[in-house]
């Protein structure tokens, strides 16, 4: 009954229509040859994949968990299968150089590919999740021999890769990280230290594992700034067959994500080679970091499509009590009930999903498009204007995505009564699992801080203000229409405020820098609330001019009503950051 | 390090301070001779008990949760022991009737003792959690044979009971019930159905399980007006040894509260005997069902309750990061770093937890204070106010506590960052079990229809007359203090808006009946959060005459914060119920 209905149609609208990939990809030479069809025909295979795959091997997951034994971990049943049918399809390649071995598609459609896989089964997708931002890493500030001999195999899925940041006294702090790294006499070192909450740090998906992983050189100064990368790799040698000394000590049992194992590692003198230059780890690590975070914040995002696409067909079967309006004072026989999709609660929570998961992605696909113009793009201007969107995009689509995807999978918990809180009907995995991405990728409060105090406050709004007179144009636009008009206003009144209270943050930072860490969360929401009208403004617009058509004119209606129902929220922290001044006693322990 | 201090101090600032309980009880002769010294020797047995042998119990039982085998279930280690221990110590009895073997002690103390209990123990406390509901409509309704025989048994905790509304197809629409009774020839009925979701329906803490079931008479109308309630013992017979027809089928796999059996129940013939009148069930059962609700809003709280006091212990604990503030940019040693708690987001999230927690147990306390004034006061017009607040205040508690208690939960998970997803750190487990007090005894949804469409349209506002007439009270007697009137002016102008919408969705409702339920949940969260607003309005103005010593500063300080950080959300949820005439479009299912 938890059933996975790839959105292909919602794709192809976000891609070819709001974002207009022929006009888009026609400006890049290394797509200009990408056409509708050919997106078309990787959607669907993709869809076929994570359907009939992916998504039935979740629950499974999730209730059998991973089995760690002796230092080995096994995954659950089908996740083997699952990885293997994924590599055979080519999809680990799809965003990755073609001189690597991959086939050069952009990031927009990996970002589509990877909601699929995020909505189907989580867990599963930990693994390859963070390949792409290795992949990243590796081409950005490996040697030529470190690329040459290990990205073909990670773009190809053999092997797969690692983040390895955490340790047990450094989390939010990595500079409290005290792995130590040794020069060896061959150009190598020797690595050691331990590093927990690594995903897929150990499991039998593939022979090989390569570890990206932080740690001090001796000469390291203390702090974030003598940090170095280096990659590990689980097999060493001149055939990748002898053993380094990396050791899984054990897994962590978690509320969610069974099936995704969260290692403790244990580098024990292990060999490896440093990525980038020396202390300059975590610059080289950020680059992993920030597509990183925008595929975590697709998590949240396919959390709450599959929470809605399974609550709108619950709703209409489960039948209880009449229709509200529909003389629900009569009398009625036993067994004389309506689908509960009529209860006006009910629906509300339904098209409050709605509104959220569609702006959501129309909000993720914009981000993943502008990696491609960043990267790809021929115009400098472009690429930089790109990059400072990026800067802004990636902490909000991770906080405030994953934020929602948790509180969304709740609120569509309650459409399901009693049967919602049972293993048995699939939203209170994906409750437990949509949990775990407000913490992991820097936490959700640790996001804020970046988005305000270091982007924003950070360089004096330079860069936010190239988000505003994106708002502005989406405003205006809607303002050119009469049908539109009133949503243009609306958007042009929150913005407005939006401008005003990050200058008074802006300008109030250099004398008292706690308050922007105090509001930075409520702040953070803000910017996602009106990020969302932006894009359900230029969602109106669009759809404005053929309300005729079922599809825009339920568009057009759902834009609204997230202007009317959904972004109110944006009054509250506005008001919130606005008594920024009132006092916040600390708190001490009890006496 | 999962740990619970019951929070003593804080239970005896509302009782003997906040709510004057000697006052109070000097009015009702029933409580008149209950001095402070019993008090205390009781809440502090109470603590021992919950310290000592419940909570360690939590953990445990979450992990190994209920075990079902050929009808019978076994409940987790330690949970038989801690039931014995419960019952030699009197406390199921502590507010029943001395007529049936109880202490005769007020409601409001058996409140407090349940808010323990809920923090250290959910699970466990599912199984007596019903019984004082149970023993309340056994009282009001039971024939006096049926009370001699089992009100004894059940108020000494020898028996436990149950409450059986739910089938498949009938959850929050009771009226739907198909289960069937017929009078046998001695006075007894024959009752066949299949119940589901019932608590505690099958367990080993007590030889006899006496079920409470609604059911349908032959001549049954259709509908709520023609249920029947039955009591029905799964052991029957002259000495209660005889089996009766009633199956335990199984027991349901859940997100949480593991150690709490929720069982499938086959009455298979099974003898019974008619409770009340017939086709009146629904409103005996509904005497269980308004005290069973308060308790349930006790496990927000209490959730919410465990959650801060670990939190602000581990906040304490764990060191990363400078404080802000304290040079943030100036080099540091590895090692080097603070305590979490001093973080500017952190130090917000515990406030919060403490301004909802704090300000719930004044509410929740009140409330139970009301029961005992709604059954013992000798004033018939206090008895009959009490009742027309408890009306409100029933839904009120129910909804928004629970609410609160997995929210509030929720934030404080990210104070653990990647260890609050562990098992082993408790937090998650609290988060888990604190989700299921939003669904039964009427969901969230159902609550703020209750309280909307049939307490406040239903009566044209008479009973919330009274509440607002509190609330002008404490809004007013701060405001003729010098140090209160700021927060006295905050709450008189939100109340003031509060009345003002109640009013127009009162004269709404006979024209567009639908717009009160679809903005029912925004105006129970406007409801709770004016009524924190006037518990911290007088726990203010009690503290404002003793500023100079740390628990009364603090409980300022605390009611400030609440007026300026969590009280900002009534503008929201005004604002919403404002824009309750934008048209929300229906779902509909995909094509």
């Amino acid at each position: 009954m938890w059933q996975y209905a790839p959105p292909l149609r919602e794709f192809r609208f976000v891609v070819e229509e709001l974002l207009d990939s022929d006009r888009q990809w026609a400006e890049i030479p290394a797509f200009a040859d990408l056409g509708r069809e050919t997106i078309a025909q990787i959607l669907d295979a993709a869809g076929h994949f994570v359907t009939e795959t992916l998504a039935p091997a979740n629950a499974a997951g999730d209730a059998e968990g991973c089995v760690y034994r002796d230092g080995t971990v096994t995954t659950p049943p089908g996740f083997v299968q699952a990885y293997r049918e994924y590599c055979d399809g080519g999809w680990p390649a799809l965003a990755c150089d073609a001189r690597h071995g991959g086939q050069g598609l952009p990031q927009l459609l990996n970002a589509v590919l990877y909601e699929m896989l995020y909505s189907a089964n989580h867990a599963w997708t930990m693994y390859p999740g963070i390949v792409h931002g290795g992949y990243e890493c590796l081409r950005a500030h490996a040697s030529p021999q470190l690329i040459e001999h290990y990205l073909p195999k990670i773009v190809s899925g053999e092997w797969l890769c690692t983040m390895c940041l955490t340790e047990p006294q450094a989390g939010s702090d990595v500079g409290l990280i005290t792995t130590r790294a040794e020069a060896g006499m061959d150009g190598s070192y020797r690595i050691s230290g331990s590093k927990i909450f690594i995903s897929g740090g150990e499991h039998d998906l593939t022979p090989n594992i390569i570890h990206l992983v932080l740690a001090r050189l001796p000469d390291a100064p203390a702090g974030t700034k003598g940090l170095s990368l280096f990659l590990i790799p689980k097999y060493v040698g001149p055939e990748d067959c002898e053993p380094n000394a990396v050791y899984c000590d054990g897994i962590e049992r978690k509320m969610g994500l069974k099936g995704s194992a969260t290692c403790s590692l244990r580098f024990d003198g292990a060999r490896g080679w440093l990525v980038g230059e020396p202390h300059r780890g975590l610059a080289a690590m950020f680059v992993m970091m920030n597509s990183a975070r925008l595929y975590v914040g697709l998590q949240g995002l396919g959390h709450a499509e599959m929470a809605l696409q399974n609550a709108v067909r619950y709703a209409h079967e489960r039948m209880q009590m009449r229709a509200i309006g529909n003389s629900p004072t009569r009398p009625r026989a036993a067994g004389a009930a309506d689908p509960i999709a009529l209860q006006p609660a009910i629906c509300k929570v339904l098209m409050t999903l709605r509104a959220f998961v569609e702006g959501e992605r129309a909000v993720g696909l914009w981000t993943a498009h502008l990696l491609d113009v960043a990267e790809f793009h021929p115009d400098e201007r472009r690429r930089s204007d790109a990059n400072d969107l990026l800067s802004l995009l990636t902490p909000i689509v991770k906080g405030f995505f994953t934020e929602n995807g948790f509180a969304l999978s709740s609120a569509a918990l309650q459409v399901w009564g009693g049967y919602g809180y049972l293993r048995d009907f699939g939203i209170e995995q994906t409750l437990r699992d949509s949990r775990a991405a407000m913490i992991y990728e820097g936490t959700n409060e640790i996001q804020a801080v970046d988005l305000l105090v270091r982007k924003i406050v950070g360089d004096r709004g330079r860069r936010v203000a190239s988000l505003f007179r994106v708002a502005d144009d989406a405003a205006q636009s809607c303002r050119d229409s009469a049908s539109c008009r009133e949503l243009g206003d609306a958007l042009n009144a929150v913005v407005i405020r939006w401008r005003t209270v990050t200058q008074s943050l802006i300008d109030e930072a250099a004398v008292e820098p706690a308050t922007a860490y105090r509001v930075a969360s409520d702040y953070l929401r803000l910017a996602g609330l009106c990020l969302l009208g932006v894009w359900w403004a230029r969602i109106a617009r669009l759809a404005a001019e053929r309300l005729n058509e079922p599809f825009y004119r339920c568009k057009f209606d759902t834009a609204r009503f997230y202007f009317d129902h959904v972004l109110p929220e944006a009054g509250l922290r506005l008001a919130l950051i606005d008594g920024r001044h009132a006092p916040v006693p600390s708190i001490d322990l009890p006496a």
